[in-house]
């Protein structure tokens, strides 16, 4: 075969629309799950213990492919430098660069830094976002309320800095609220209604001021949730009501409506329809 | 008595409109729950070494009944081999399968597949689901918001395989993060709130991740909810607006709508106000 | 002093208008709470060992005087078979009751707690309008959405059960899951997001099963939110949107609204504007 | 440099419009994180044992650098006692007293006195919420939601109270469940769905009521997010409708508003929908 022009290799890689490119994007979807479990296997000891030569080779098989891929999309990218540098180019790096730093590290050497490389290689797992793009309408909900919820976590971050600190004083190290940072770990873990147990109050005093926190966080649940309902909520009635009447110009009409409301002018359907379809 | 010919039995055994059908109905609940219980007295080992014998001449009994009762929906239905296809018709079989399938595995064999037999019996409840009918307008919202819930255990997926994969690597195998999946579902069990415990951070590295996971579990808890929040919302305002247009009587407008939406016909608004009002 | 007239007791004590009605239910509340704080302080046993007798004194002397409370109320009741029958009555009995049975039956002297209940009647006292509306309002929307919620509850308790006999039959009693309906006080543990950790998965399917329980009661704890929200906020919107134009008839205008906002004609405010102002 | 006057101080310690003011707030907001954190490492035995002398010496430098602010503050404020008797004079104070009493306090004395003088330097945090004034939309939802949720509360109340004596009969203090005001402890941590785990019904009894304690938790937490997500939805609705009557120039008008609700003057209805697009 011939190989194929730098635009037939660009359309296939990063476009979605060709039935090609749509065979490469599910092609590099299930390499990438592969390549997930091929890492989740070898953290499993007993499993490495018996398949690590296996397991070690499949890595290297998917780093070459997806470093295949990386370089391919470099050589046919319109702008290279931009794609090196954007969100994705940056997520496809990262995710072959860990498997060739481990080899100059010396695997007996510092343990932590060859499980954190051996870890790195999950960032894989960010390629998948490529194709979430139903997500935006739960983005745009999240990021226009963005700032509210930032008051919420400030509000929340003095909250957990008192509560903790005040169990750190009942409590105390001898009942396991050995510091106050561990103490605000517990008021996160309380108020969040987490609860690992692990550490708790055992004075009735330390016990009481966690009840009040645990109904705190049972009724400040309730902020984040109002506002991103809320959010939504617009959102979709946004995404309902972008019908204008052509004669009394009034939004806020149904997918389904023919007829003005306001005015009973007809009016067009046809694309918002199919726009509503999907 | 002579016997009931197959329409009586049809509209007795498939009907709830009749008498007879509601008395049928309810007789089978009834037997439903009863062999439920059965089959939980039978997993509690201290009243199974005491009852065992009564037990299983119970769970017989039942077996023996449903198995009649299928045998008679499949006499009286009106296309056989459709009912034996459907849902229902394949839970009404798996309700009495694996009492007979018991008597060919030895109970001193392989003790799971016993167990599991035994505990397939509890395939039965699903017989109720005939019974939740007021159910599809929360499926219509779950169904509606599909995508949305989709997209949001999608992201779900990305971040607890990342941050039980960061755990991993902090805390490691000596703090009880035995593997990734182990850790993946540690993730899942901080990021829901559920909080077993069985497995806590040790480091104050660790306990830190874990407490931004938390707060992001407490934060996007809310997206879910919104979603269906918003989405109920509608349903129910859709069904609130049971507005009749005078012209073309098609039902679904806007409390303040003047036209009908469908045909331009101009309504009274008085009805809407009654319906407002109960 | 010479002995009130029977009218004059029934406004006192059944009565909430008068400054003296209002006094009485005040004073009552103190002393309900009073005698429940000598309940929880006789639960504890270091306290109960040094205050024994006093704590008992305390106890009948809280008996006796509801007890004269009891007797007036019948003596004064307008319709005394009717108070006697009315929920308030029988928790009125109950508050004393237990006392005298505890003389002839040791130990039945927990059922004191009943008395609690008697603090239903500080609804009485929030006859300050407004927070009995308040509570109608949760009321109503509770009592609205009755059915989905029950429905709700149903399609729970089908999946609660199902998921723990899976549990039951992949970890088994060696792992703690000693039986169907423990395994299913367990699920219950679980899709709430309580996680006690009493109980846990310990094999990976197990784990992984356990994973899905989480993340369906995470994402369906949205269903019952949604349709409350839903119910509260229209109960909300017909608070507000209770006014009509006088002109056009229409609904939905803001309380401070002073002209209808559809057909500029003026609205008449008082009467809404004082229903809002509270 | 000359000493500048009293106004200028004034405009740069309590303004926040003037660059030097924005400068002084944030220099502000560093130093009370800094000495919060010095405030931790302190509580942390193994770093207190190491450097010891160095945050002692901190926290004077921190507390000097306060007393000063706090002087300075009562010099330039307009009305003296007005500021010393206000939230931020009072936390100001509270803020630097701590570590002047505790010289007073041998600290080989009553340990918890110490420890809690102490700790009550975290009050400092508080000196934050100068800085958060984006947080009056989430207050004035939470105030205007305030009697719907102290009803919830009351309500949740009497909940915890009954279930916690009904399991400390049940149970008993041979299961943990020693005394009432325990068990309630015990109530609530289960109603909010925390769930510690450190104290568990071991009865089957006891487990039942359990988990009726856990779906009506699950179901209730959907009362208070119902409350204040209608509230805040509300709350955004107001602000969203930012369109100004071209005559009174009033806004809050709905966005299908034709004459103004304020003077019936007629609007135009092209800008709402730019405020609705963005």
């Amino acid at each position: 075969m011939q190989w194929p022009s730098k635009d037939v290799l660009y359309t296939v890689i990063f476009g979605t629309e060709t039935p090609a490119g749509r065979r490469f994007d599910l092609a590099l979807i299930v390499a990438i799950l592969l390549s997930i479990t091929v890492l989740f296997l070898d953290s499993m000891s007993a499993i490495r213990a018996q398949f690590g030569p296996l397991l070690y080779g499949l890595e290297w098989a998917f780093t070459l492919l997806f470093t295949i891929e990386y370089a391919v999309r470099i050589y046919c990218a319109k702008n290279r430098l931009a794609y090196m540098r954007s969100f994705y180019g940056v997520i496809d790096m990262l995710a072959v660069l860990p498997t060739y730093l481990a080899v100059f590290i010396p695997g007996a050497s510092i343990l932590l830094m060859v499980r954190l490389l051996r870890v790195f290689r999950i960032l894989r797992i960010l390629k998948l976002i490529r194709y979430v793009n139903e997500a935006n309408v739960l983005l745009r909900s999240l990021n226009q309320s963005r700032r509210k919820i930032m008051v919420f976590f400030g509000s929340l971050f003095i909250l957990v800095t008192l509560f903790g600190s005040l169990l750190y004083v009942v409590e105390g190290p001898e009942n396991g609220f050995t510091s106050i940072p561990l103490s605000i770990y517990w008021a996160i873990v309380t108020i969040t209604t987490v609860g690992f147990g692990d550490i708790t109050p055992q004075t009735p005093l330390g016990q009481g001021i966690a009840a009040v926190t645990m109904l705190m966080g049972y009724a400040i649940i309730a902020v984040p949730t109002g506002i991103i309902t809320a959010e939504i909520g617009r959102e979709m009635r946004r995404d309902y009501n972008n019908r204008y009447c052509p004669q009394c110009d009034k939004s806020g009409h149904d997918p389904d409506a023919i007829y003005c409301k306001y005015c009973g002018a007809e009016m067009e359907v046809a694309i918002e329809d199919e726009a509503h379809r999907h």
